[in-house]
């Protein structure tokens, strides 16, 4: 069968590189998914066939059949309960506007496939090549692209839809995707490089050459999804334990999956919070080097990651880094929130800045996962850190992808010697968490909507002002040098020095905010990111409040056990002492980061204005007085 | 006979005024002229009559006929000699722009007779309030606005009239009108006030009240060119003796007028000089008051100017400084440069702000004029400045009025003992002179444009973002506050400190450019109005230049003698001194002036910088390092 697929954006072949040149609104036919490394084979209407990047393009409806069924590990394996009781009692859901299901899977990770991918709009001509935030915050007022008003698939609540805090969703955040334009976007990468290695090497295995791979190499995703399409990938979800179960399958499970994973929560002086290790682990991503593949047409990036604790470096690709973040998703998205992973933009024409950015932000991201004492205590984010061989990540890997504690069913290893709280006491507690969020997510992005604005200003049009200020004075001074009158050199020589100081003036203006404002911007956009998974894992509590709220209509019905309804209280206390742990986390770090990221900012903002104030004393003495 | 005259602006009239509102385009009649004040009353179609302001209507074709010719007082007392031999040799000139003299004499200063005037550009609605400059510079690129390109009356030498430092022009620099606009301009006065005060109360004469004041305050200009018109004043030539002699008046005058004026030119360090006065006078411009006229219906403003040499203020209205100006654009206007006065723009919104604007800028013209020994040395500008009662100002006025040695004629009186200069010398300089003042109007002209981009920046967007990046910071403090997380004080008062720092910088900013970038800009502004008077001066120089030239060709005509034409190369030798003169005494100001203006600037700006890194400073002590 055919498959059609529509051109989202326009593509330039590379010369030599048996590439296909496509225009946006074309249509073309795959001829070749299985290309690998991040590429499609397909064929235009005039019978070129060439490759062209798989997430610049879009399949269409043939492939949108219903037939595929999102199974959740952890239910699979877990549940005999018959969950459907709920049904009646929950509202009817939304439509769900992120409905990736039934789709064909060609990983597209920044695929626009919803409006509210921050890839929709158009590349913004007229921004500076210079501003990293140019995409960042293109609807701060919160249209499209603000994942609080999108409608997640998932469990609905009462409340309006269009207030997403209001609402209750179990879905995936993948309306938001946090930190996710490359610095210069929309710019084709002359280098060939696959940065996103959104290939089919999952493990690594030997290219078997060219194009056309064979299916061994097969979709992580699907993998993972427990499915199995020998000629096609699909996907059939690609965060299946987190998006498909609601809080009813810990609420009611009958039996945990006995492991030695446990979760502790003390009662500290702040409250509830987790257990924290004596020596906080941390990790340096470093040393970017090139490898290849396909016989060196694609190359891509590995970075070494030295964890604190071992002190012995490792390697990954940006696609490892990836299968963490969905690992940690998974497993842990319900109860604490994953910020998604820096940028998956494929183009860019700065490699090497790109690159910088890039570990940059995997930094960030690590260092922040480090820091999570549940996160970091993970096997999975062990396993990561300190693999010992290829073998040994292997297997690693394997085990993690079949770990079962994933979804809801994390809050089963939480154990706390706390009293159990009461439903107002949690509901209450789930309120200000929800309120607190969502006002720092409304703060945060006013920040970063000023600073993108700020950042604009002081690379574009504020130096080319400073330097015309100085080219004017120098000038003048060029004209007066000309007017045959003598004994003035000491008036031009200090005005041609003035005007060199706004020049200079005008290098430092464009200079700084790499210098002060990138820091504010970084941090305030990590925040974003965490900040964009809160609704998802607040409401995963909200859900379970309401279904605990229903537990009197339920046995009343004889659904369900006043045995169960006590449970069922008992865990929705034991998930919000998780919440409260998650929250004081949070604000701890946001302290700690805060306080950093401003104290940095103000000394470096310091030492600009004092630059720039000698240099101008420097530029006054040259003048003398009269 | 019905005056008809067209609306060239928007008028709304005041209520209870007996003011005619009008719209530009609208045709209206004119039915009293003489109701002064700078009034003129008109009945528009519907038959409703009141009062316009007259230099917002202008009057139409059927007073534009010949039959008025431009007496020249100075030529008509002392030429007898034919002129007219000269027009076989001279290029035909070209259609004079900025023909005035057969138009009906409503006192103009700056209607748009021309396209010259930078009055027809439409108001800027999009510019900052406050912002000075906005009409300053509205062409930079040098269109119809820039006077370098404009076409004066008068005689025209044989380079191309699209080059007018090629051309040579006698006429009053009409185009240039220096400052000449008010900061807050368009705005309608609210008051009533008659800032410019073109009445007719020339001599203060007691008003016969109301509209209709009778003839005996006729117009000044009519007065002072001879020609005398009882019920109309019809300006033939506002500067007659500038705009209508040539330098042959001059250079074949038979015998000069006697008087006891003598201007000597010594040769200093610098070259030829002026003789500069050992004491300097100096003047201060103060204490601007209010007074009223007809009935109170119009008032005006009075200032008090105390010179140094009698330390006795005398008071003058403005219309007394337009007096003086047109005195010595007359007298002295081929041999030194006489910038215009401040804008005379009629309507202002902020009364306070304009008055002092103004004030500062009369001050600033007095000071020039006060600097230039020629000028202050004058019996006119003394006059002006210490006349003892008035009486005493009434006789001087009238003496003034009637000075004969105006125009060329100036050159007469100017003595020097240094060898005479020949002819390629003479031309030499003056070319030197006119390639200086030309490069220098296009330094200044450059500085101003992006002093005016600049004020705009700092007075409007930048500020804006400043706030905007305080109250983020604040908001988000704000939200911290509400975490509920205990222990978080230290951190947020300092956030809502660092966003008040950064309201306050915005302030700082915005206020900057008045305590710096305005004396720039000032200074700048001076020297462009000078700069503007450059080509007329240096025109009359060419002028002279080229009738020397013409002599041999002359002689063997037989139109002149032999003994005529070294007395013509005599006498170019003197303007060429006199031209040396003021230019040595233009350096001499010029490198006075931008010293202490770039070191008033710097050091401000050095305050502004230093200011902003020490609040800065202050704000980051708040942070505690963690």
């Amino acid at each position: 069968m055919a498959v059609k697929a529509q051109v989202l954006y326009d593509f330039t072949a590379e010369p030599g590189n048996n590439e296909l040149t496509v225009k946006e609104g074309e249509t073309v036919t795959i001829t070749n998914q299985n290309v690998g490394g991040g590429w499609i084979e397909a064929q235009n209407s005039r019978g070129d066939v060439g490759l062209v990047p798989e997430d610049y393009v879009e399949v269409g409806k043939p492939f949108t059949a219903a037939g595929f069924t999102a199974p959740t590990p952890g239910a699979a394996n877990i549940a005999s309960q018959d969950l459907s009781i709920f049904d009646a009692y929950a509202p009817p859901s939304a439509p769900p506007q992120n409905q990736v299901d039934t789709e064909v899977f060609i990983p597209q990770p920044d695929t626009p496939d919803t409006p509210v991918s921050p890839y929709l709009s158009s590349p913004d001509e007229t921004s500076n090549g210079n501003d990293p935030w140019s995409a960042w915050n293109s609807d701060p007022s919160g249209g499209s692209n603000n994942n609080w008003a999108s409608n997640p698939e998932g469990t609905q609540t009462g409340t309006g839809a269009g207030d997403p805090w209001g609402s209750v969703s179990q879905g995936h955040p993948q309306a938001y995707q946090g930190p996710d334009i490359y610095p210069y976007p929309y710019l084709i990468d002359y280098a060939g490089t696959d940065y996103d290695e959104w290939d089919d090497e999952w493990d690594d295995a030997k290219s078997t050459g060219g194009y056309g791979e064979s299916e061994s190499g097969d979709g992580g995703a699907v993998q993972r999804a427990g499915a199995h399409a020998p000629s096609m990938k699909i996907s059939l979800n690609k965060f299946p334990g987190f998006s498909k179960s609601g809080p009813e399958l810990y609420l009611l499970c009958k039996q945990f999956t006995k492991g030695k994973e446990r979760v502790p929560i003390y009662i500290g002086e702040v409250g509830p919070v987790w257990l924290y290790p004596e020596t906080q682990l941390d990790c340096m991503v470093a040393d970017p080097k090139k490898g290849s593949k396909m016989y060196g047409l694609k190359s891509y990036i590995e970075y070494q990651i030295t964890p604190s604790n071992t002190n012995r470096p490792v390697n990954h690709r940006y696609k490892h880094f990836d299968w963490l973040y969905e690992r940690l998703l998974d497993k842990f998205g319900s109860a604490i929130p994953i910020p998604s992973l820096p940028d998956k933009q494929v183009t860019g024409r700065f490699e090497e800045e790109f690159i910088k950015m890039r570990m940059e932000r995997l930094q960030a991201w690590m260092t922040r996962m480090c820091r999570h004492p549940v996160v970091s205590n993970s096997e999975v984010f062990q396993t990561f850190l300190t693999y010992k061989d290829e073998k040994d990540w292997k297997t690693g890997k394997r085990k993690a992808e079949k770990d079962e504690t994933v979804g809801v069913m994390i809050f089963s290893t939480i154990e706390t010697e706390a009293p159990d709280l009461g439903a107002h006491e949690v509901e209450q507690k789930c309120e200000q968490f929800s309120r607190f969020t969502k006002a720092m997510d409304d703060g945060v992005k006013e920040i970063l909507t000023v600073g993108h604005e700020h950042w604009k200003r002081c690379t574009g049009p504020l130096p080319k002002e400073y330097q015309r200020i100085g080219k004017a004075f120098q000038n003048l001074s060029t004209v007066f040098t000309s007017s045959g009158y003598q004994g003035e050199s000491t008036l031009t020589d200090a005005m041609t020095a003035a005007g060199q100081t706004y020049e200079e003036i005008a290098q430092l203006v464009a200079e700084q905010p790499k210098k002060d404002l990138h820091f504010l911007m970084e941090t305030n956009n990590e925040y974003k990111a965490l900040l964009g998974c809160f609704p998802d894992t607040i409401g995963v509590h909200k859900a379970a409040i309401d279904k605990v709220k229903e537990g009197d209509k339920l046995v009343a019905a004889g659904k369900i056990t006043s045995q169960d309804k006590v449970t069922m209280a008992k865990r929705v206390s034991t998930m919000s002492y998780s919440l409260q742990a998650e929250m004081n986390h949070f604000h701890n770090n946001r302290i700690y980061d805060y306080n950093r990221v401003m104290q940095q900012y103000l000394e470096e903002q310091v030492k600009f204005y004092e630059t720039i104030a000698e240099k101008l004393r420097n530029a006054h003495r040259q003048f003398v007085t009269l």
